[in-house]
């Protein structure tokens, strides 16, 4: 394909892809499709001769739209938003074509520029202290990760590497083997399964702290554990604190546990993925105290920040707790600048050696929608969770199982949790809508998370219909 | 922005992609700028109000293109090719629109469909061994992973789980750390700094197999250190081998290696980055001659295949061992086809849950191109540096210090590290073209690869006249 041709089938997909978001609700949400539809659809090899873009663009609706579910669908309530902005998308098409990869300064200094200064736009928006801003030339500073999983790995890597330093540092004979036996992480038990994976790849223990009774770990509990373990001769080194939990939108008390990491040595990464792009709003902030007692933040602008993924931020007091768990400078990737103290070398800060230039998404979401317009979407997603959340209240059948804060509704009918997992069953088969269920405690609870970028009053209105007629099968259903 | 604005403005955007793919030729492939360059050009804080699109897009040529390396330039000759194609940036702006997170079948079935599909197309074209292809039903299956050094650290972990299962159910006494401690991986000494990082991370020793004169892992000197490492009471479990290493594309023994690893049940990973997309060229295919010892595979159609970055492709035999390092299974990620066999929810694959549609990449491009197609593209490039190959030999001032097998010279002037150093510098302070220099031994070389979709035979040798004349200019600096 050359330039021509491009500018010419660039544009066409241009319009295939406004038609594909003007028409979206249209669609149904959640595919019919069954495991396996695919393979049968396409051939078994690739074609030896080039097939035209006709063939393809037409292959879109014929194979791919039959299995995909909309995530961008205004019928969609299922996990938690991933976000879809045109800002974000037009800038992705930039990215493509710089199509750098970013992993040291030299690469393509605009790139590590960028999203150093973007990543302290973004540290202002949410007022975090200035000790993870790299502005003032501090020691802290920001960088974009993956996936909120990543930032959470890449915390506990660095925490372990600096308590081994420190206990090596007090007892030379002890092996990292020996150390890392005794290494114990922390999170609530409502804590996102990545959490638990990072405990595994570190090769850590991980222990769940039970929750209170509105799902957030408190001191108390967290202090009993402690002292059981260290009682047990392990060594707490970690600490993963969650504000808005994935399963309800619960809160972890950081006021409680910062200042108790804080004496005890322990690392504190705070995990925000869903709710931190909320705290870009002050009457929301209030939420985030407490990050002064942390020693890494993460939140994913790409769930809830209209920046497409990935995009997913995270700030360190000291950067050199990072770079020091990672740093390895092969002679084909030194440069004359790296040692200047000025530059950031971004591969030394995750996990992967190449990154594409993504501060650009977030430069053009910023700016295209100022940061007035970005609260005022985030407003419009809480707004309409409180919405479905005085719908469900007024049915006496139902009840709320979580504080609504932000965009998360956790509900179900009274009853039993067959009653729940049927009603669930007969939604997700219909098809109008899509969710997806949690546990809170031993109830089935079903989670109607405010999703789509376009979803207005009218939809949560008629998605609640349409809950409430198929409640009503249910209910009927098991009196026969 | 609404969704005319987007179409207009989108079509704007595709123009200028092509204005600068068009032009880049004539930027310099490497800014002028120096470390801080871009911080004063913006504002210290993202805008209130929204600002304009005229307003971003002028922003890109004042403040964006004038600190980019033009990796895509037909002068740039650094690091290794990372892809672009238009068929790539086609797919990459549908990826965003679909922008589903794949992290299982159910959260977007094309997604997790195609993706296999495509790993089996892919597979096919390197007439990989069938164990590692789905299409069976066997054991084995692909997986895009963002990058290969992610595929090495998962297969490190991967191998390691497996390893601690093995020792732990013949002496249940034993604990995952005092495993961890004896655990030995292994590499050539010219092996890429993501397998040292992986071995970091995972908390195991990794040692350097010095290489042989042709800086390939041969037999012998991994049994050495087999022995060595067995006599003092470690235990061998994961040997990585390069197929075109990052210094020099040399190319471990695979045929040696590969039954050494079986014998001993050690876990053989096989990272072929960037010499992997050759292999779909029948008269390169012998260099993976051994894949068939494997247990995991990979290569990156995102440096020489085409695909835009990212666009990982890892094979495993047994996806269990995969699956069985990282499987957890929280109530709002399951699904009810999750059990049934047919499915793969690729989360349990990788190090990241979220992911993106990037199998729609490789469907455009390998449709797009034809395996012809591509094919004469790997040959072209393979041409280009053998006809740089030998303007070097043909200027007896030069050597050339490694093999040349795909689109890497290696090559400097005969004489001390630091006259090739100075050349080095020069080169890269006049930027006419821009190339990574890398260490052979004690030997300070000049590495030049064929990187740009759009270089041509003209640009090589513009190239090699620029580098003579400034080879002279040090060879005269020298004697004054």
């Amino acid at each position: 394909m050359n330039t021509s041709e491009f500018r010419r089938r660039g544009k066409e997909m241009v319009d295939y892809v406004a038609n594909y978001m003007e028409g979206i609700e249209g669609r149904q949400v959640y595919p019919d499709v069954e495991p396996g539809y695919l393979r049968p659809l396409i051939p078994d090899s690739a074609p030896q001769e080039p097939d035209t873009f006709e063939d393809i663009i037409n292959d879109i609706e014929k194979i791919i739209m039959p299995g995909v579910t909309h995530w961008h669908s205004p019928y969609f309530f299922a996990y938690f938003p991933t976000a879809s902005s045109y800002p974000a998308m037009l800038a992705d098409m930039l990215c493509g074509a710089i199509g750098c990869i970013g992993f040291s300064w030299a690469a393509s200094p605009a790139c590590t520029e960028l999203e150093t200064v973007m990543m302290d736009w973004l540290g202002k928006m949410l007022e975090l202290p200035e000790a993870f801003l790299t502005e003032k030339a501090g020691e802290g500073g920001g960088v974009i990760q993956g996936s909120a999983s990543e930032a959470t790995l890449v915390a506990l890597l660095a925490a372990r590497t600096k308590a081994i330093h420190r206990l090596q540092a007090a007892s030379p004979e002890l092996t990292q083997a020996a150390i890392m036996e005794k290494l114990v992480a922390y999170s609530s038990d409502q804590a996102h399964s990545s959490v638990e994976r990072a405990g595994l790849i570190g090769g850590v223990k991980l222990k769940a702290i039970p929750s209170d009774g509105n799902f957030a770990m408190r001191a108390s509990a967290l202090r009993e554990a402690l002292e059981s373990d260290r009682a047990a001769g392990l060594i707490p080194f970690f600490v993963v604190a969650t504000l808005g939990t994935t399963t309800c939108c619960s809160f972890d008390n950081l006021l409680e546990v910062g200042p108790i990491c804080n004496k005890e040595d322990m690392w504190l990464h705070v995990d925000a993925a869903y709710a931190g792009s909320a705290f870009i709003c002050p009457e929301f902030r209030h939420l985030l105290n407490g990050v002064e007692f942390a020693d890494s933040f993460n939140f994913n602008p790409h769930k809830w920040l209209l920046v497409n993924f990935d995009c997913s931020a995270m700030w360190v007091k000291k950067r050199s707790d990072l770079t020091g768990a990672f740093r390895l400078d092969p002679t084909y990737l030194k440069h004359s600048h790296q040692d200047s103290g000025l530059i950031t070398d971004y591969r030394h800060w995750q996990i992967p050696l190449g990154r594409r230039f993504r501060s650009l998404k977030m430069w053009f979401v910023f700016r295209m929608y100022g940061v007035k317009g970005l609260q005022a979407y985030i407003r419009k997603h809480v707004q309409l969770s409180h919405e479905f959340e005085s719908l469900v209240l007024q049915d006496p059948r139902f009840e709320i199982c979580a504080e609504v804060t932000l965009g998360l509704v956790c509900f179900r009918l009274k009853g039993s949790n067959k009653v729940n997992e049927a009603l669930l069953q007969r939604i997700n088969s219909a098809k109008k809508i899509h969710l997806v269920p949690c546990h809170l405690r031993d109830k089935f609870v079903l989670r109607f998370a405010i999703c789509s970028r376009t979803v207005e009053s009218a939809h949560v209105q008629r998605a609640w219909e349409h809950i409430k007629e198929l409640a009503a099968d249910v209910l009927r259903a098991e009196k026969e």
